[in-house]
């Protein structure tokens, strides 16, 4: 099984790579460029787990280790390989 | 319009970011763990652009800024919001 977990900056707090990128498009003349966020996409590999535990396990994971829930948002989904 | 790119490893490349939340994950017990891989995803807001020129324009940008092409593959989707 194989979770795909995204994490983003939390729509209040500055995302200064995001600017970084958007500033680098701009320059680049891509104008109809707006606002870019940039956060962490994870797959992660399963095995063993029934879908409910893969995702009462990987919500468990995403709040103590891969997503800082002070700044960032996460969501995940779980697909059958 | 919202376009959401995935940049992530090339399957041959190794992912040493992807190889330390592994180690992380199994130090905290989580067995079920198998490989880890680490990749970017982005939010770029895109204006006053057809769904097909944005479908071109992203993939121009995914190819000379967003993604490393030597060390990574690309995606993305076009949503409206």
């Amino acid at each position: 099984m194989l979770a795909k977990v995204y994490v983003t900056p939390k729509k209040a707090i500055l995302d200064p790579q995001g600017k970084a990128i958007a500033h680098s498009l701009h320059t680049l003349e891509y104008n109809e460029v707006g606002d870019v966020r940039m956060g962490k996409y994870l797959e992660v590999r399963l095995q063993g787990l029934s879908r409910a535990q893969a995702e009462q396990r990987v919500e468990e994971m995403c709040r103590r280790l891969l997503a800082n829930l002070v700044m960032e948002d996460f969501r995940f989904e779980i697909v059958e390989e």
